[in-house]
């Protein structure tokens, strides 16, 4: 049975990425050694991350004064490096969701943190819009997805003060106007990679205007000298972002991208909406095109856990909701190919028809 | 030809653990999805990093009250988490290398830093022996194996205070009485897995005495809490950890494993030791199983280049020893086989017969 891999990360990855880590880690570049093997400080590899950073600037357009770093730990190291790095004295913070109130969390320990709105109150179902960021804020983060609750920021939008943004879910969906931010970081396990390497776009110019000390692994300017090698870096992970990355560029680049993400979310959000038994849970406006997020209607509750069954004895692999919100998920990332999401909607039909 | 792979990190692995990893890439356990893109939160993985710990507890002997951590972010990262966790005033180096230099400059922006001893007047090519550590220092911190300059502490030694190592590139290559230390860190690049992922072995009462406050990714209590789940983690170099573990217990364990580096270390140095040409580069007390560092003697140093394109003609890979001493460097960690350092050997001894 072909199984659907609709898991919320780590997650689908390109068919061409997985064939070609796996033939890597067997014998990579026909060097006769594997991927897992290889110096990071070899030629071969060096190639790689060049080619890496090379594709990563052209399908975001990165403008020049940007950096591009990969880099161990994942995004939630980068909720303390970025205070660490940007904050003197305040941040602004909105809160979207349990991602950014971790962000937020964390850069309390560096200073002042205003958060200037929050959907806490209705289980963070939408994206705040009226507030007002601070103009004596050192940055703005915002979280452009949030995948627990399905809603995401699908415009760049315009900040009196440098903006920072977590894209850990949706880098890559869709075009990204860089020059309206100062930094954008993420794990790259959703749109890009295997766990175990993060991604930091960063403006160059931002940096070195804090007067704590950093301590050199967290400072952005070690891995910008070093070319993302001040130490070893996650090899494999890169290895496989690069082949991501050359999979979107063959795709047609991220305008093809972001209309196939549309369509496959409509897709899914069309056969939701017209459902009898299934309610989506973020307001529409919001909704994200990476994670789609519903429950039974109230009175088919009790259903829930027979849909769960229904549907991953077809194949549908990692559906179950996060346990703060219930229901389902379903993680409908750039890899995932419109038959899956096909495939998703027949099971539901097919669930609905006999219940 | 046959490549064997000499190179100090990363370097290389068993070829059970490449097969193995190459096979999980493709499918993991037989469930029809990839390593790469499988939930960490799925019990297929959970089985894996308890399985991963649990042999790393019972390879090493470990005893009740420390913890076996996975973080990311590599041995760098713990050059500032130890004294971000440990160091309340003042902490005490021993100064045998590049990497424990790097390691007490780190520590210089927690707190007092107390150089023991260096043996950096001599170029890092023996062990100092004769130093006191400070009884009021927090924590002692020593580098067990020097890549770099073939040198290695063999001995777990005694230390008024909790002792702290850098086992990067010597651990599972002998046994270790780890109730003689306080914590215990390394890149998991050389002897257990590909690069992305350190471990660290702590013992637990010496955390929460500090009065910082600690970011919580590099708090060490978050990742004992979470199981090293607290965030993502680095998901296919766990995966390959655990399957060198099971090669290691396979090979009869540490004991077992010590006794086949020790003879592979013997056949290389006696082979530079009766040479005409070449000369090790340590002292020979201190001399390193791992990584075992020569150069051609002063009357024949114009024959280095000569020798490298001559044994990397023959297959033998990452020889070159590093820029600051020049001349050869042979990394025969675990997974090196008693054939491969023969036929470096060889090769050494068919050079010196035609030169």
């Amino acid at each position: 049975m072909k199984i659907y891999n609709f898991s919320a990360g780590p997650s689908i990855l390109p068919q061409s990425t997985i064939e070609n880590t796996a033939e890597a880690v067997k014998n990579f570049n026909g060097i006769g050694l594997s991927i897992l093997e290889i110096s990071h400080r070899s030629k071969e590899f060096q190639a790689v991350i060049d080619e890496a950073v090379s594709l990563f600037k052209e399908l975001l357009e990165i403008p020049q004064g940007y950096s591009v770093l990969f880099l161990g730990g994942g995004a939630s190291m980068q909720f303390c490096m970025v205070p660490y790095n940007l904050m003197e004295k305040k941040a602004a913070y909105l809160n979207t969701g349990t991602w950014a109130s971790k962000a937020l969390k964390e850069a309390k320990l560096f200073g002042e943190v205003v958060e200037v709105a929050s959907s806490k109150e209705s289980l963070f179902n939408y994206i705040p819009k009226d507030y007002t960021v601070p103009a004596d804020a050192d940055y703005f983060h915002i979280t452009t997805n949030n995948t627990i609750y399905g809603t995401e920021i699908r415009k760049d939008i315009d900040s009196p003060v440098p903006l920072v943004a977590d894209m850990s879910s949706d880098i890559f969906s869709r075009p990204v106007d860089v020059s309206k931010y100062g930094l954008i970081y993420g794990g790259a396990q959703k749109n890009l990679a295997p766990a175990g390497v993060a991604f930091v776009v960063v403006k160059e110019d931002l940096l070195g205007k804090v007067t704590r000390p950093i301590p050199t692994m967290l400072d952005y300017r070690t891995h910008i000298k070093e070319g993302s090698m001040f130490n070893t870096p996650p090899v494999l992970p890169i290895y496989s972002a690069m082949e991501t990355l050359r999979w979107l560029k063959g795709l047609g680049g991220l305008a093809a991208m972001e209309k196939i993400n549309i369509e496959k979310a409509a897709l899914l959000y069309d056969a939701i909406d017209s459902s009898r038994l299934f309610v989506g849970t973020a307001k529409e406006e919001d909704r994200s095109i990476m994670n789609v997020c519903f429950v039974m209607k109230e009175e088919y509750k009790e259903l829930e856990a027979e849909f769960l069954k229904f549907a991953t004895e077809r194949g549908m692999s990692g559906i179950k909701g996060h346990r703060s919100i219930g229901g389902f998920r379903a993680s409908i990332y750039n890899a995932m190919p419109k038959s899956g999401v096909q495939a998703l909607v027949d099971c539901m039909k097919e669930f609905e028809r006999t219940h």
